[in-house]
């Protein structure tokens, strides 16, 4: 089906129709009478979350530093499972040992051509209570940086992306040999230390720019929200989005303790070259001895200095080493048994441990989560029975890198293949919009229970506020035109960075990633001032998002846990996969032309023409056209698609009325074939040079770690050049894709059949 | 003639044949002959002029400050006529006596919450050798401002700007009884002043912001080429676009000893609230104390602040008293009478006077001039005859606010109207690329000179250089395409900041405007340190683009004075009105689509969606969408106007060869007609509200100051709302236009007769 038909028939089949309310209406998945009966629950529930609960769960569990292996980690963890329990829950602690490197020596110092000491310390501040618990906090540092002691002249790298590193080569600067110090953001931190050792540099710094989080945004803290001088984000730097995430020495296997360990030479997540973050106040005197070439002027930050991009003067020692300790993480795993389909999971998780205090992150998701999973301890005295299992899990060791979910999903992979039906993910919470990111299939789903959910501050629906938020933001006209009148918003694919990542990404469990936020400017991330007292006076501080979030949360997983059908659909999945493929042949077209363009501009001399002696920069390099590549096996897997995609959803909303008379048997067949659908998007020989990333739609890109790239072996393989691979992966991914197509059929001709 | 086929055939008419060299084609408005021994005039002219002589005339220039009524600026224009007379000029001094106020107090200090005195004082620096001259300087000040004492709290309006004062409407903050505080820059700052008054502020203070012109850019002086922190911009605020620059005591007629001068408090250029220029030294503190809501984030800047729009708690007082004295300026006018249509003129101009002792500002563009004028007599001296006069101005008191050309212009009107063929004005000159702006039947001309300029650095034409520098810039694969297909560049209108106006604005006297530069930062504008120590460490250090200046100025009134017919065409003219008139269609449209679509918002909700109760902003007001406009008589007259405009140049490409064959009288009538033809677009009432300017086609904005507003009667009814206005500027250009065309049509029909 053309694209535009089926853009038309998704307006005109999901719009309440004028004489329905969208109470009146019965849930996707649902008969008319259990949709009724969930509808009152629902409401219920929705009644339950208060602030003040989630307030006091965060002052409890962001009282002291609980990072990986510190005593109030573990204090915490029996503490939430003390909750569950309470609550109603079946619960137990999940314990893996993973390995979690801590500092034993930190020291930057400038050598030259002025003597300078990093002072690599956040002072405690006297209005903020737990700043001052010293012997508790992590120092600053990254995560799984490999131990060295390197002094090299420091070369300024803007955020150390790979096309920072091609405007150096245009300056005619390498950094081989050097020591680079690079911005935070716009990239997973470890992808900055990858890269700059891809190019050659021996160590790498990486800062805290004060226009990205300090003063320039808003006042800092304490008096506003924003980074102070001596601010520094702590952080992992593991490169887990080319090989794999959770425990470094036991990749794709659950850390138990008779698992098979690496040696630590031999994990390949561990950084090549030695790496520490610095705050902008220890960032300055080393950025204001840089001469050499001014940075380009979209490098310079809001130091009062001139941004040069070096080789030195500065010229610095950089020294770390670490304690190489196994460590335990503590997951706490939380189950209500489902009553009718106890074989189908619904897994809800937010992680527990942070850095130092982390109030926001992640204390803030997971005290919303815990007031979601108290509220179903309440349903559940009520007479509330899920049809299916809900799992709630507080997961540790996500701030290392994911740890305590990663090793859970790996070590419980084949129950999860056979079980997992759908993980919903929260980590912060802060004020303002619901952020919506997800597997397309429950694109459909999540805009419904965003409608069902009241924003505090507008009195508006969450779901209200960010379509009229994104017409306020829309860039076009044909943006606001779709914001209009496409039944529901489009949501972000998942890219990675927090815990739904071994779900989605490496067992191909469809999942979502939810989080109120975007109003307030943070600059306290993974710092010891992100905590209650910033918090309460920054962030969420009466908690009212917290509550929307815990309503959100739980809406969500009660509505999956109670449909007769899960509550999948597949118009905006397929809608969304052309969408895709039109940008993959305009990212190619679009590399076509700016190489003809640029090849063109070499044999007409611009480069040569445009050189200041002064600022002598080098020609780009000529390079090859890429080839034209034949997109038509996944235009017709699209087609197919649409096709099926539109056949299930009438199917459904045909047999909708009768769902109360099917069998179990026939239900479970069905939905087996709906759980399936993630998994069919899996491949076992994974993406390229990742075989953990096993997920052809969707992966962390290798070169932004946070930022996803959808369909990545294809999308990659035209960004970074390889083109014979490019194609092969579009016929892996049609294959995919048909096979998807083909199980959607099934699902659609499933419906249409006798039920017994 | 649809617009394709035009541009077609100025592709196909003026391209050089592959058969033959430039050298080899005549150049327009001559014989084959005449085009013969104008080249080779041409080549010894351009082989004459010497860097050392320019580096010498800088020198001797900017040695003291000089500034209207300072003993060096009458000191050098006796020297500047000396040398004009010694190289065979018949030259003069002529002397108008202007309104010039110098500082008598000047104080800004913060009385609340701290105290705060502002220094306002640009320090000597021992490697800078003439930034001592304590006793000469002119202290920092804006020139008219009015007197004033006032103390109020601060205000920061970014830049000032008719949009910024919008978003602070929408911050729900006024400006009335307040004393704003604007950054340097995207405005004449004299409109910064009007627009803060016209919003009900009592007192301006200007400052240079580091990002702009600061460390942000490059290192600061004496280290580097940019602003440090006590370097202040001076500069005149008076309001020249909404009434008239000059005099402000004798608008429309030359300031000479009897002419009728206003009082003093009917001179309407005179600001309406006091006004202070401050270095960011001085703005620091002052800002660090706004709190209020955050600056919008694209209005921050670099200091190591966070920018609050306030108002307050930074109240400040200002206090600004001025002598208000008639000074006198010394215009150095110097002819070459001509020897075959001495009826003719010529105009060749540069202000000498300065801020401080300005090597930048003016004398980089003095001291290549004076090296032209030095070659012509060279020339003289080898027997070269100009045909028509030739007249080479030294301005003084363009600083203030083009005091010496206007009051010239004005004094010589009736002659200038008669007389004047075409006015090349230049201002500063520096490193890089030529700049091309002027009367757009000049367009062709200039670019042929500048395919006869070869650019130093490159050894290209600087024709060639600047070709590919703008194929390297341009944003779409459209302008790369008419960058490489349409035969000559496309030159910027002019709007005001330097002598040209007076010409082209008040008299309609065809004029171009040039400059090199581009290449070197700079932040010493309007300091003490724009100097020979600036210069000749971080500008055109070795002076080759001084010397290319003066090749390209003397080329250009070389080619100008001797050819039979004046090398007018109106191709790219006629082309340019046209895209002007598609761009007022379009601004229209597009503000139909805003208004609507914001007012489809505000019935939506989305400003009520997207509010943050911690933020808090006011919804824009709904506003009426635009009326449609009847273009159709400036689309008429665009057509009428390519139609002759192709006649006119086939019709001289046909005559070319014959051109020495025509009789004087033909000539003086056909030259009379193109001289005509800036006249034809201007219009004795002049510009809605500001009948000073009578030219039709381009203005400074009123809004804008330095930056042209083309066709400005349509284009500013539209961007202020009176769009009935704007219909009725539609039809009074369209006559203007159908007028011009019909000149060009007799012109055309001219060179068809008989020549006797």
């Amino acid at each position: 089906m053309p694209r535009f038909r089926a853009l038309l028939l998704i307006a005109s089949l999901s719009l309440p129709s004028p004489l329905l309310s969208a109470d009146e209406i019965a849930l996707v998945g649902y008969s008319p009478s259990s949709s009724q009966t969930e509808r009152e629950w629902e409401a219920k529930f929705r009644a339950i979350p208060d602030p003040a609960n989630i307030r006091e769960f965060m002052r409890r569990l962001s009282a002291r530093p609980h990072h990986v292996g510190s005593p109030y980690d573990k204090d915490n963890a029996a503490w939430i499972l003390a909750r569950f329990k309470e609550w109603g829950f079946d619960a137990h602690i999940e314990t893996f040992d993973v390995l979690f490197p801590t500092p034993k020596v930190r020291l930057l110092e400038m050598v030259e051509p002025a003597k300078f000491t990093a002072k690599l310390d956040e002072p405690a501040l006297a209005v903020d209570p737990t700043s001052n618990q010293k012997s508790e906090q992590l120092p600053t540092y990254n995560a799984y940086s490999i131990d060295g002691d390197v002094v090299a002249p420091l070369v300024f790298v803007n955020y150390g992306l790979p096309e920072d590193y091609e405007k150096l080569d245009r300056l005619g600067i390498s950094v081989k040999g050097m020591i680079v110090i690079a911005k935070y953001y716009h990239s997973w931190r470890g992808v900055k230390a990858k890269v700059a050792a891809e190019h050659g540099a021996i160590g790498c710094l990486i800062y805290s720019e004060p226009q990205d989080d300090g003063y320039t945004p808003d006042n800092v803290f304490p008096l506003g929200p924003m980074r102070n001088p001596e601010g520094v984000q702590r952080g992992s730097v593991m490169d887990f989005a080319s090989s794999s995430p959770g425990d470094p020495l036991t990749p794709g296997v659950g850390a138990t303790p008779d698992a098979k360990r690496l040696p630590l030479k031999e994990a390949k997540s561990i950084t090549k070259i030695p790496v520490l973050p610095i705050s902008y106040g220890d960032a300055q005197p080393l950025l204001a001895k840089l001469a050499g070439p001014m940075a380009p002027a979209e490098w310079r930050g809001s130091l009062p200095i001139s941004y040069h991009v070096g080789p030195g003067p500065a010229k610095v020692h950089l020294k770390v080493e670490f304690n190489w300790d196994i460590k335990p993480v503590y997951d706490v795993i939380a189950k209500i048994p489902g009553s009718s389909a106890p074989e189908q999971w619904i897994i809800r998780g937010n992680h527990h441990d942070a850095w130092v205090n982390g109030a926001e992150d992640p204390v803030s998701g997971q005290s919303a989560l815990l007031e979601e999973a108290r509220a179903f301890g309440e349903l559940l005295r009520q007479g509330w029975k899920p049809h299916r299992t809900i799992i709630y899990a507080a997961w540790d060791g996500e701030e290392p890198m994911l740890l305590g979910s990663t090793e859970w999903a790996e070590a419980h992979a084949d129950d999860l293949r056979l079980h997992a039906a759908v993980y919903i993910n929260t980590d912060s919470n802060d004020r303002g919009l619901l952020s919506l990111e997800g597997s397309h299939s429950l694109e459909q789903f999540i805009n419904a229970v965003a409608r069902d959910v009241e924003d505090p501050e507008t009195k508006l629906t969450v779901w209200q506020r960010l379509q009229l938020s994104k017409i306020a933001q829309a860039k076009s006209a044909e943006e606001r035109k779709e914001l209009r009148q496409r039944a529901d918003l489009r949501i972000g694919a998942l890219g990675s960075g927090t815990d739904y990542t071994a779900f989605i990404d490496h067992l191909g469990i469809a999942s979502l990633n939810l989080e109120y936020g975007g109003e307030d400017e943070q600059g306290i991330y993974h710092s010891i001032y992100d905590d209650f007292y910033w918090y309460t006076h920054f962030s969420d501080t009466d908690f009212v998002y917290g509550r929307a979030m815990a309503q959100t949360g739980g809406t969500s997983v009660m509505r999956l846990a109670d449909a007769e059908v899960l509550p999948f659909d597949f118009v905006d999945f397929a809608d969304t996969v052309q969408k895709y493929t039109e940008e993959l042949e305009r990212l190619l077209a679009d590399r076509q032309e700016a190489i003809r363009e640029r090849n063109q501009q070499l044999d007409e001399g611009v480069f040569k023409a445009t050189l200041d002696p002064r600022r002598p920069t080098l020609p780009p390099p000529r390079e090859d056209v890429p080839p034209h590549l034949n997109f038509a096996p996944l235009r017709n897997a699209c087609d197919s698609l649409a096709r099926s995609a539109e056949h299930y959803r009438q199917a459904l909303s045909h047999r909708q009325a009768a769902l109360s008379e099917v069998s179990a048997a026939w239900l479970r067949a069905l939905n087996q074939m709906l759980i399936e659908s993630e998994r069919t998007l899996t491949n076992d020989d994974g993406l390229p040079r990742r075989p953990w990333y096993k997920n052809l739609l969707e992966a962390p890109g290798v070169y932004t770690g946070y930022e996803p790239k959808t369909i990545p072996g294809v999308r990659e393989g035209i960004e970074q050049k390889r083109y014979g691979e490019a194609e092969q992966e579009i016929v892996r991914v049609a294959k995919a894709l048909e096979a998807e197509s083909s199980l959607i059929e099934s699902a659609a001709q499933t419906l249409e059949q006798p039920t017994r």
